[in-house]
């Protein structure tokens, strides 16, 4: 073992660190026999398996025992420059004999050896992400202990085989393939297609070929010291940490780098003794539905755990009804079934009795879904781990519904318990059911996670993520999926594999980034070489357009329409208690009564943003207001307006109609005015023609209007302020609408928003031509409205001295893509080239596009809030920018006490499930 | 009169003049006799002249006796729809009675009359803004008085044809010209050139056809009641603060809109009631030199004070020793002096006598050089005002410092005289003695404003504004100037004027504005329409290049080169006190040895910042840099930094050899890459041959590098990260330099400094580059030098976050411009469209990257450096941005506690003195 370097005295180590160890000098905690050192809530210390281990252990429930080398240690590892402190080596041996006492075996005994495995884990389930080492204290000598004590040789020398495998792999970096094409040489030999079909000599051959592989790679031979084995495989899993799939996944899922990984070290049970033995994985809820009808889980006979998450071998289910519905769903009849895919609770019902009381047990103390691992070795259960289920969407609202009404959680737990951002599962659209009737489908497999998916076809991840880039949308079909494809499954929009189960790879990654995917669809043939799949005759080539159910698992020739969803039912019940606890306001940003219409039904309470500029672009009006641009005078500039005034008018209208009664915020136009002139020599022309002025004009005003940095040019309220006429036309029709639907008994709500405000001054003449134009109108239709004028608040300067521009503001909201980009410094168009690297390096820890920056821009709006309402004490305060959708940013405005946030209509029940949890954190706080 | 309307009725007035006006009703102030009401510590309420008026008469110094209608009334006449306070009317006719009572005459007396001068005075001078109507109370009867009483016909006809024509022009808006046309006829008809030269008869005919013309214009007849006369008179007042000429003159001043200006009714003295009668305009040292050996002012016999200020007759020297200097100046020999230009110390000398007596009276009193104008009335002096008088650069510090040495004001009060924006003047380069003797001078003028130009010559100040615009130099040449030009005068470069001597219109405000200027220049000859002037036979058209020294008068042919100014005697003493006040450090923005060296001249004490990307334009390097920029990998991009890396190493040797001892700020690469690439498809090919590289790789690169908001794009130390091989070539430049030196016994303390950054983790990672090439170095050489590691502080989240930055940085250095441009989302290059009109509008005090927004950025600049030494307590803070040469931004970096300020070398001694200022101001708190 490498030598251990007192960690006080190692270079760059973090203070914090040393007053941790300082405080803490245990690293070792021993778990087994109904009893453990650890439990539950030292997730952080023990990583989620091994206080999982620990509480099973404590709750009386049989656990294999051993014990687990703490997060700490990985960290400190990485921080003295990969020692480990001076006393871990007492510690593990002190573990190890009060294992060896339990067992009444010991590690490295020749005549009745223990074995281990070794696994990493983290404070969060990092499924597949870091490397784990099986069988671990076998060796020449110690094989033929195991085969005596087992009376089982083949299952000694299949150990010893896989053991080497491993090791080599993982520990030591061997290419796996090398023996795998051993392996494979060797049933060839023998014209068998299973590695059972091998029988003990094969595999001693094997071993004996494995160590030849072995040597030549590493010019070395097989590691033999059984402490040696441990140490290094300790090493390799804190290794592990720092690979760069394990970066990968970190970074997409946001876990802090130095938060490091736990070793547990248990004892190994076989579930490959034999028929009585075998292994499974079980959920304590069916993970994509949340029914809990019955015990939703897989196992394979005579197999190690490893053969049911890689999915080589179709599993069999536990219980008898899901074992019928599995059968059902994969066209199995029942003879077959029963014959080739018995139920656990069919052919060992005695065991199946002890794990649904296990699961009841599980269910009852964590008060939550939990997805665990056994093996049952000759006839007795083991449990090898418990965590927190992954779930699908609906299940986790489904399950969490559930559990309020069989009285396990409350409604505040139960909102806590769906991530918000995962409601996009629910909302998207799934097939339209006309189109997909017409649609051919060429396969069925897995309906591993739900939705609805279409795209063209790639083969690889690297593909996956290279056209994704170029910006097409990607179906990635693979045989079965591994660590190393998590970036092309990133990128793709829905992942179909031929091979493995509903807890495969490919099913639990995709289930946990909410994308759709159908796993083991046997029906499809693929070929790697010449980039196409068969499947029902039919060829589907690179770039050939696929569809996939992800809820029902059909696979589609060709793209298939979509149909926003349905949302009712446990949904609606959940959205329910999530408006209750929420005190945050929640609208929509919406240019049309469509949209309007689709965010109310989504829950919103208002529009906090409508671009009047989206309107102009209509073919019908883009002439008027291209005519405007090119007048030479306010008069000219009039003329054009009043062309456009019946538009606004009418659009107005149909907003205010379908809000009636909600506040709609409405923002004078924004865009710089070359957005609305064409480019290109036609088109110029074409306009030139339309307009009836000089092709020469239109040149000279497109160049004439053209900026350095568009961004920080001619717009927003620079408009208003250079043009009056414009805010005059569309207050004009912002009033003569509201005027308008009052008289038609329709309560509208106008809430004038003057945008990129960077001074009082600016909101105080637009808001005199506002105001003004309110009264004219007023005036001429003898009908007043009530109606308030505000601003965005979306450059540094408005948020720095928004105490001055309260004092005009009737509300204010925070514009946060814009003021993003001015307090970075940092184009939206541009960042692409280095955005990505930066959030690769770590510079930052998201995109601050997607994810507010609560440090820097954070600081900003809560600045604003308060000295805005310093002045104005009733101020309305929200936000419209892209953040109003998203679960911390949503947080982020609760915490500094926004009034409401605003966003994409189907975002809404995001932000109010972000609201409500952020209302619930409060009052736990 | 309009009716006075109750100023607490009027609808929208501020509270705050509401509450002032209950404080204090009384809204007029007399003075006279030896006593008065207001005084100098007023002057916010009763104006600059005004407070002085009342001053000098406390002081017993003679006075026409008079009141002051306060400013107060000014700004509540605006804010109430122009209207007075309801008892302004009685206050008035109380003062009035009370001036009647001291001279024992009444207003409208025909036998006797009391006539009155009514002008403008704000609380600072604004020369010519405002308007002025003089001997008012004249009319058709009470001339006749005038007459009886000073026995002086042509006197009373003469006033009473003034008077006509300036209140038709001031007060009714009658082009003036249209009286002077008649004036001009009636000495074309009697065949004579001057006004004097007209009797009475011919002025009371000229009465008379001047209120025929008041009549055709105006519809009605010219007004007899001298109390309409006197209200209509005070509404001009208070209405010229509404013109366009008044607003743009406090634009380019920053005067506040609302300080309002009062009215100044005060008793008419005459100049021109004959020989024993004169008129005159007095400093009390030169303000051209500062100089007090002799008495400086001019003076014309039997003269109204307005044809000095005019400028229309030559006028004499107050002082004997002065006017011999101004014949020796302008070539008259001593017996023409004599008989046509005596001093007034020959022709009166008891008046003068008294005079020099007042002179030293006001200096005594006032400690500051007085701008003072006397009317001498029949051998009685009266003086008509005294104010702070305007000087040039030079004379500022000159009187400042000795005044100093005659105890009349200690050190700090003399750096409080001098504004430093002023030393521009100093500082700014005068003619190359030996190309100024190879030129030919075409005339001589008066010396009115000093300082050197060249440009070329236009005829109006329209043309001035337009062709400065083209980035144009323009000589403004004009027979004379009016408050109509100013706006001319500003754009121009340079003024030169045929008429008016050193206290004439164009004089005052080109000293004003600290811009050359050659004055009354007789030996020229303009013909507008023809745009063109003929001088020593010569003839010079619109465009021709044109030289002016503004120090000796000379008009000089052609362009002149310049040689920079040396700053020795006062100036020197004067800077020293100032650094000996300030605690502010001053550094320079240079970017070579030379620069460097200029600044070290100036007083830099330091390299606030070198920009490291200037030295890679310079053609031998450029190459080099396009390599670098073209290179397929990071191998191709070394190899081209390989070639740059002695150039950059000898730019950094000159600059520490130049600043031995004293710290260099350097900055890493800042702007985007595609600024060093050929954009035009000639210069591109060029490239492609010179570099060896396909032209299409070259178009493909640009295309690449193209940026929507290259602002906002991939610049600063975004590129160090993307490129760390770029950073580390310019740190091995530095440190090798660095080493290099300190070999030669040369200090050499180098600062290196990140760009753009926004957050810490960015600055943490060039650091790292920075410090591994700094070890790297050290230990290749076997030398250390001392350096820091810091940031520009350019984005506001790099300022909003600064605590955590300061973690990293050693130094900050403000970028202001930057700073600027993202917190008002303000681009520089585009800000053009708009950002004029808003300072006209009023929406921004000025434009933000001249002086800095103190109430916007400014809260960033005081956050960064208190959260940045809140994390790091001897973090170095200074501000390397434009403003850092820029008066009151100089002053705002004092009080928020920065360390230094960085400026161009010129004006390094600006900001020495601006900071001096600050100090002293803090002192005084």
């Amino acid at each position: 073992m490498p030598l251990a370097k007192p960690i006080r005295q190692a270079r760059n180590a973090k203070p914090d660190f040393f007053k941790e160890c300082n405080r803490m000098a245990k690293y070792v905690y021993t778990f087994g026999a109904g009893k453990a050192e650890g439990g539950t809530k030292m997730r952080d210390l023990l990583g989620g398996k091994g206080a999982d281990l620990a509480e099973m252990s404590s709750l009386g429930i049989p656990v294999p025992p051993g014990f687990t080398i703490t997060t700490e240690v990985c960290t400190g590892y990485y921080e003295n420059d990969k020692n480990y402190p001076a006393d871990l080596e007492a510690q593990v041996d002190a573990a190890l004999a009060a294992t060896e006492k339990i067992l009444g075996k010991r590690f490295g005994d020749a005549k009745n050896p223990l074995l281990f495995s070794v696994r990493s884990g983290a404070r969060v389930s990092m499924p597949g992400m870091m490397d784990t080492v099986l069988n671990l204290g076998l060796n020449d000598e110690t094989v033929r202990g195991l085969i005596e004590v087992t009376g089982s040789a083949r299952l000694g020398w299949d150990s010893y085989r896989r053991f080497i495998e491993m090791f080599a792999d993982v520990v030591r970096g061997v290419d796996r393939n090398l023996f795998e094409h051993v392996l494979q040489e060797a049933k060839d030999a023998k014209g068998v297609k299973l590695d059972t079909d091998l029988d003990a000599a094969d595999l001693e051959r094997l071993v004996g070929r494995y160590k030849e592989i072995y040597r030549r790679e590493l010019g070395e031979d097989f590691a033999q010291d059984p402490k040696k084995q441990l140490w290094d495989s300790i090493g390799a899993v804190f290794g592990s940490w720092e690979t760069p799939r394990a970066v990968t996944y970190r970074r997409l899922n946001g876990i802090p780098n130095d938060w490091g990984t736990a070793v547990n070290v248990q004892t190994m049970v076989f579930g490959n003794m034999g028929d009585d033995s075998a292994t499974g994985v079980a959920f304590t809820r069916d993970p994509a539905t949340g029914a809990h009808d019955y015990f939703y889980g897989e196992f394979l006979v005579n197999a190690q755990g490893e053969d049911v998450v890689a999915g080589i071998r179709t599993p069999q289910q536990i219980s008898l009804p899901g074992s019928r519905e599995w059968a059902e769903g994969n066209g199995v009849d029942e003879t077959k079934r029963k014959a080739r895919y018995p139920s656990l609770e069919e052919i060992m019902p005695v065991i199946y009795a002890e794990l649904e009381g296990t699961r009841k047990k599980l269910e009852e103390h964590y008060r939550d879904m939990q997805d665990v691992e056994f093996t049952i070795e000759r006839g007795r259960l083991w449990m090898l781990q418990t965590r927190r289920g992954k779930r699908t969407a609906a299940a986790a609202v489904k399950i969490a519904v559930d559990m309020v009404k069989q009285k396990l959680i409350d409604k505040e737990e139960a909102i806590m318990r769906v991530e918000p951002a995962r409601l996009d599962d629910l909302l998207h659209p799934v097939f339209d059911p006309e189109a997909k009737q017409r649609a051919t489908t060429v396969a069925k497999g897995l309906p591993a996670s739900p939705g609805a998916a279409t795209g063209q076809v790639v083969f690889t991840a690297d593909d996956a993520e290279a056209w994704a880039g170029e910006r097409k949308k990607v179906i990635l079909v693979r045989l079965e999926t591994s660590p190393e494809d998590i970036h092309g499954m990133n990128a793709a929009v829905g992942i179909l594999t031929a091979r493995g189960g509903m807890t495969s790879h490919a099913a639990v990654v995709a289930r946990g980034m909410g994308k759709c995917c159908v796993a083991g669809c046997g029906d499809i043939s693929v070929d790697y070489a010449k980039k196409c799949f068969t499947a029902s005759g039919k060829t589907l080539k690179e770039g050939d357009w696929l569809s996939l159910d992800g809820s029902t698992g059909e696979v589609i020739q060709g793209q298939v329409a979509t149909r926003d969803p349905e949302l009712t039912g446990d949904f609606g019940e959940f959205m329910v208690w999530a408006d209750e606890l929420r005190t945050l306001g929640v609208r929509t940003n919406a240019d049309t009564p469509k949209d309007s219409r689709v965010a109310l039904a989504f829950g919103a309470e208002g529009i906090g943003l409508t671009r009047t500029e989206h309107m102009f672009f209509d073919p019908e009006r883009i002439l008027a207001m291209q005519e405007m641009i090119l007048a030479d005078d306010e008069k000219g500039r009039k003329a054009a307006l009043d062309k456009l005034l019946p538009f606004q008018r009418e659009d107005f209208i149909g907003i205010f109609t379908a809000m009636d009664g909600l506040p709609v915020t409405i923002r004078t136009l924004d865009p710089p005015l070359h957005e609305f002139l064409p480019h290109t020599e036609s088109d110029q022309r074409d306009l030139a023609k339309a307009a009836g002025v000089p092709l020469e004009k239109i040149r000279a005003r497109v160049t004439e209007l053209h900026e350095t940095n568009p961004m920080l040019g001619l717009r927003g309220c620079r408009l208003g302020i250079a043009y009056p006429e414009i805010t005059a036309m569309q207050a004009r029709a912002i009033f003569e609408a509201a005027c308008e639907c009052k008289k038609n008994g329709i309560n509208a709500r106008p809430e004038v928003m003057i945008p990129l405000t960077s001074s009082r001054e600016e909101l105080a003449d637009q808001k005199r031509v506002v105001v003004a134009t309110a009264e004219e109108v007023f005036s001429e239709k003898g009908i007043r409205v009530d109606y308030l004028v505000g601003t965005m608040i979306e450059l540094p300067r408005a948020a720095l001295t928004a105490e001055e521009v309260a004092r005009e503001a009737q509300f204010f909201s925070f514009g946060t893509n814009d003021l993003t980009q001015t307090t970075f410094g940092l184009s939206r168009d541009d960042a692409g080239t280095f955005l990505p690297m930066y959030v690769a390096k770590g510079i930052l820890p998201h995109d601050p596009f997607q994810v507010l920056d609560q440090e820097g821009v954070g600081i900003l709006v809560d600045w604003a809030t308060k000295m805005g309402r310093k002045a104005r004490p009733d101020l309305k305060v929200g936000i419209c920018g892209e953040h109003g959708g998203e679960t911390r940013s949503v947080k982020f405005c609760h915490r500094v006490g926004l009034n409401y946030v605003s966003c994409s209509p189907y975002r809404v029940p995001i932000a109010r499930l972000a609201a409500a949890q952020a209302a619930v954190e409060d009052k736990r706080k």
